[in-house]
C-alpha cells in the first residue's frame, strides 16, 4: 500500500500515520520524500494493511493499492488454469464445455424436450432455472421444487449433469441435493451470505458476472466462496451494463484474457444473456472459443414463441446442432477437445 | 404495447401474432399498416400482456412497451407523495428528515457517542450497519447480534428510531425485532426472495438503489415489496455506477423528479455513500433540500480515522451539526418544517 | 509519479528504469523495496516526468500518477474561484448569472421573442445556435451566418450579451466578429485544434463537458485553452452519458464540488441538455443554486412545438420568469447577487 | 414514427397532433385508441417525419421511432458487405485485412523500422499519426508536416498504401495529399463539419467508434460521409468507455455481428487501442476473427519502450509476426483470404 500525503501535510500528521501503521505489529511504512508530497510505502501483511482506516486520517490525499486483494483465487502457486470436475464432466483448459437448456424449466415436457435438443447437439451439461429472479413480480418467477424434480428427471432422461441456479439460502439445501453444480446469477453475486452457503454446500460453483462488477469485485466474489473452503469454481461472463441499447448488455470479452493472467480458475462466456437476441449467440460463441474461453452457455427452447422467460434470445435445437457443429471446428484448430 | 412487425412479415406471420394475443382473452390486437412496417397495437390488462412470449414470434422486429410496468407504487390514486411513519417520526413531503449514524456499528462505545452526536445535531433517525456486505471477506463483517443490541441500547439513550440493513432472509424476523425501519442494500435490490421478506415483516423499509438499477428497475423492486403487502417504502438514492471515477459513484440528483412523477413513495438521499468522501456531503445534502428530496442519510463518526468501514466520508459531529443547521434554514426557505 | 515494479522485477530491470529517469537531467529517483513490489518515486519536473513512456519498460507493473496533470487551471495560486468578465456582465462565485435563449437560432422572428422572453425574466446572458452540430444529416443543421446576423441583433434589441457555438476551426473569426462568449460543444471538447483556435481568439469560452469525459479531462481541455494563452473560461456540466435513460444523460451534480476543489474556473450547469425534458429543468436549476454553481444555462422558447431542435426541453417564456423568480430567491438565500 | 398520447390528452390535443402531420404534405398520421393510450402511427417520408417537433406538442407523452434514421449505409438494396479499395489493396468481407504501424510517427528511423515490421509480417497497410490528439497539451501532438513527409517515404520504400488521421478541415487537403486512407479518430466521430470535408476529399475513409457513440450514432457518422457522396468506408471498433477500469476502453464485439445486421461497411478491430496493453492483443485480433471482422488494426513499435503515444499496447516486430501467422491460420479457417 502507498499512502500519498497532501503536499502541506504536517510533519506530526506523517508521525501519527507512521505510528497508526506500527502500532499493528503486522506492518512497516517507509517514508519517502517528493517535491510536493511524501509518499509513505506500507509493507506487511497485506490483510491487515488493507484494514487500516488510513484513508480519514489527516494529512492523507489518497491511499493506492499495490498488491491485488485477493489470494485463493489468484495465480500464486497455481500456474496453469484449474480443471473443475462437474459429476461425469469437467470444466477446465484441455476441453470447449457446452453448457445448454432452457432458461427456465417451464413444464416437464418443454424442459424433456429442450434436454434432448442438448443431447442430441453433443452438449456436455444441462442448465435450467427453478427458480428464476424477475424483474417484475407480475412475471413468472420459477416452479421452484417442481422444477427440480423435472431437472433430475431430465438428467435420469439425458444423463447430462445440472447446473441451476439458487437464488436464497434457505434453498441451498434443496437445490444442492439435486444440481450437480449451483449457480449464482449476476443479481446475486454481491450477496455474500449467499456465496457462503453454497460454498459450504461443497458442489462446483458457476459464478456469473454482476452486469455492474467489475473484474477485480468479481475475483473478490469468487474470493468469499474460496475463503469458505470451496475452491470448486466456474466463472461466467455475461454481459456488463453500458449506455449502449442495440444488445442488452455488452459483453465484455476482454475480461477472458484479463482472468486468465489475474486467477487459476476457468472461465466460460453466456453469449445469450450477453446479447439477449439470438441472432449474436453464434458468432459471439465463436469468439468465445477464440479468444480462449473454456466453455459458452447458451439458451435452447424447442418453441421459443412459446418461452415464459427469454425465449427472444433462445435457440432452437437444429440451430444449436449446427452452432455446436462449428464450434466443435474451432476448438479443434485452437487445439482443445470438444 | 405496440407490436413492430419487420417489413417483410408475412400475412400469416401477423395473422398468427394476433391470435396469440387474443388466445389470452385478456387483450385485443389493432393492425397499423405503414409504408415500411406494420405495428399492431395491444390493448387489454397490462400484467397479462407483457408476459406474451410475443418478441420471439416470427416476423416480428421489435415490441414496444406503452404502459409502465408498476402499479402499486405508480401515481394513479396518489396524486401526492405519500408520508410514511416510522415509530415516533415520520417521512414525507410535509418535512425534511435527516437520518445520521455510524456505517457501522463497531463497538458501544463507538456507536453510543454517534448516536448522541447524531441526536444533538438534530436528526430524526439513528442509522449504523450490524450486518455489513464486504466486497472483501477479508474485511470486518459487522458485529451481527451484537450489533442490534447496541443499537436497541442506543435507542433507549437517545430515543431515535433505528434503521439499520438486512443481507439475509434468514436474519429477518431478528433484525426486525429492533429495528424501527429495514434497509434494503444497495447490492440486495434485486434479491427478490429477501424483498417478499421484508414486505411480510411489516415494518417500514428503506429501499436503496442498486448502483446499477435504472429508475424503473428500482421501481419494479419496490413494487415487488408492495405486491407483498407493505406499502410503507421510502426510496433512498446513493449514486449509480459510470466511467467517473472522481466520486466512488455517481449521484444522479435528476432521479428525484422523476420518481415525483413516476410514484408516490417518498424518496430520500445518500451523499456519504454517493460521493465517497466527506468534503463532498454538505453541498450534495443542500441540492437534495433543493431538488425536493424528502431526506438525506448521513454517515457520522467521533473519530473517522478509527472507523473499520467508510471513514473517509464520515462527518465529525460538530459539521454535521453545522451541516444540520444550513438543511433547516433552506428547509425552511423551501416550505418543509425540518 | 510512482513506478511500481513487478514482484519478479530483477536488480538489472530496476536499475534500467532509474538510469532512464535521471537521463532526462529533471527528475530523480527514489526506490523502496517492500515485500513483495519495489516501488520507484520520481521526483521532477512534473510535465517532463508525465512524458517518459516508463509503462512500457520491462519489469513495471504499473505506474501512478500523484500530481495532477493541469497547471494553469488549478487551483495553486489562485485561492478563490476567478470572475470572468463578459461584454456587461461578469460570471463568477458573487453572482448567480442565468444565460437564456433558444437551442436553435431558426428564424428572426423566433430568436428576437425568445430574446425579449429572456431579458423580461431577467436573463444575464442570451444563448442560441447559429452552427448546429445534429447526429443526423437530414436534420436542420443551423442558419450559420445569417443566425450571427440576427443574433447581432437580438443583442441590439435587448442588450444581452450573446453567447454562441462554434464547430470549425474556419468559423472562429467569423463567430469570434459577432459572439461576446465562444461556446465549445460537449461533441468539441475534445477538439483540440479548435480549443487552440478559439483561445487564440481572445474572447472568454464557456467550455461544455464532453458527454464521456472525466472531469480530469474537461479541466485537462480547459488547460488546452489556457496554454494558448486565455484563461477566461467557464466551465459548463451538462450530463454524462450512463446506462440511465430515464434522462438524456445524467447530471453530474457532484461535479460542481469537485471542480471547485480542483480548479479556480467558474462553473454552472445546463439542465435543458442535461435532462432532455422541461419538467426536469426548474429543479435541477434550483439543485444547481444550492450547491454552489456560478449560473445556469436554460433553454427557452416561444412556441416548442415548432422548434426545429430540441423542443421538448424547452420552457415557454412564462416559465422561465418564474423559475427566474424562485432562482433569485434561492441565490438570495445562500449569499449570492442576482 | 408511433406518437403516444399522455392518457389524458384531450380531442383537441390529438386533432391538432393529427393537423401537424398533415401539413407536412409528406405524411399521414393513423389514430388506435387503446384502453390507456392513445397511439398515432404515422407513415411518410421518413426524413421528414423525423423533423416534426411533435415530441413537444400538448399532450405528447412519448415518441417512438420504428424506422431507422440512416440509409446510404443500411442495408437496403447492398444485401452483401461492401468491399473498399484501398490503394492496390481493399477492405471487404472475402479477405481479413492487417493494418499495423506505429501509434504515431515520431521519427525517421522509428517509422521505418516499424513499417518494415509491418510489411514482413505480412501486413496490408501502414498506419501511422502525424497529427495527434493528446490529452494533454503538454504530451507530444505529433510531427504534422514532417510526419506526412516520413509516411510518404515508408510507403516508397515498402509498397504498403497509408491510413493516417486527420484532425482538422484545414488539413484535409494536405492530408489526402499523401495518404491513401483518412482516418478519423474516436475524438472527432461527431465533428460533422470535418466528416463533410473528408468526404468531399474523396479517399477511402476509416472511421472509428466515439468511445461514448451507440452503435446508431456511429453509423449516422458515417451516413453523415455518405451523404457527402463518399460511400467508401471502413467502421473501426475501438472499444467504448464503461465502468471497468482493467482495460483502457471496453471492446465492445458485439457490435461486428450488429453492424453486420444494419449496414453493408466493413468493420474492423482496433485491439490495442481498446486493451491499452499488449498482453491482450493477441487474444482480441483472434476474437476479431473468428467473430467475422474484417480486419484488425495494431500498433507496433521497435522500441516500445521509447514510444512517445501508447508504448504500453504496442507489439515489438517478432510478436507481430507471430499474431499474424495465427491471424491467418484462423482467417483460413473461416474461408477469408488473408
Amino acid at each position: 500500500m502507498l499512502i500519498i500525503m497532501h503536499k502541506d501535510a504536517t510533519a506530526d500528521q506523517i508521525a501519527h500515520v507512521l505510528e497508526k501503521i506500527h502500532s499493528t505489529g503486522a506492518a512497516e511504512g517507509f517514508v519517502s520524500r517528493g517535491e510536493l508530497h511524501t509518499v509513505i510505502g506500507v509493507v506487511g501483511d497485506p490483510g491487515q494493511v488493507a484494514e487500516l482506516p488510513i484513508a480519514a486520517m489527516a494529512g492523507v490525499e489518497r491511499v493506492a493499492r499495490v498488491s491485488k486483494p485477493f489470494k485463493l483465487v489468484a495465480h500464486t502457486g497455481h500456474d496453469a488454469t484449474s480443471t473443475i470436475p462437474v459429476a461425469t464432466t469437467s470444466i477446465g483448459p484441455e476441453t470447449f464445455t457446452i453448457i445448454a437448456g432452457p432458461c427456465a424449466v417451464e413444464s416437464e415436457e418443454q424442459t424433456l424436450a429442450a434436454a434432448h435438443a442438448a443431447k442430441d447437439a453433443g452438449a456436455h451439461l444441462l442448465r435450467g432455472g427453478a427458480y428464476k429472479p424477475r424483474t417484475s413480480p407480475y412475471s413468472f418467477q420459477g416452479l421452484e421444487e417442481e422444477g427440480l424434480r423435472i431437472l433430475d428427471l431430465a438428467r435420469t432422461e439425458t444423463g447430462l449433469p445440472i447446473v441451476t441456479e439458487v437464488m436464497d439460502s434457505r434453498d441451498v439445501e434443496k437445490v444442492a441435493a439435486v444440481a450437480d453444480m449451483l449457480q449464482i446469477g449476476t443479481r446475486n453475486m454481491s450477496n455474500f451470505t449467499l456465496l457462503k452457503e453454497v460454498s459450504l454446500a461443497g458442489k462446483p460453483i458457476l459464478l456469473k458476472r454482476g452486469m455492474t462488477a467489475t473484474i477485480e469485485e468479481w475475483l473478490m466474489a469468487a474470493e468469499h466462496i474460496a475463503k469458505n473452503g470451496n475452491l470448486k469454481i466456474v466463472l461466467c461472463e455475461r454481459g456488463i451494463r453500458t449506455f449502449e441499447t442495440a444488445t442488452r448488455n455488452t459483453l465484455d470479452i476482454s475480461s477472458i484474457p484479463v482472468i486468465r493472467e489475474e486467477s487459476h480458475l476457468p472461465v466460460i462466456i453466456d453469449p445469450s444473456h450477453a446479447a439477449g437476441r439470438k441472432s449474436l449467440v453464434a458468432p459471439l460463441s465463436l469468439a468465445a472459443v477464440a479468444i480462449g474461453a473454456d466453455g459458452v452457455m447458451i439458451d435452447v427452447h424447442c418453441e421459443p414463441e412459446k418461452a415464459l422467460a427469454d425465449g427472444p434470445q433462445a435457440l432452437i435445437p437444429q440451430e444449436l446442432k449446427e452452432l455446436a457443429g462449428d464450434i466443435r471446428a474451432l476448438a479443434d484448430h485452437v487445439g482443445r477437445r470438444y
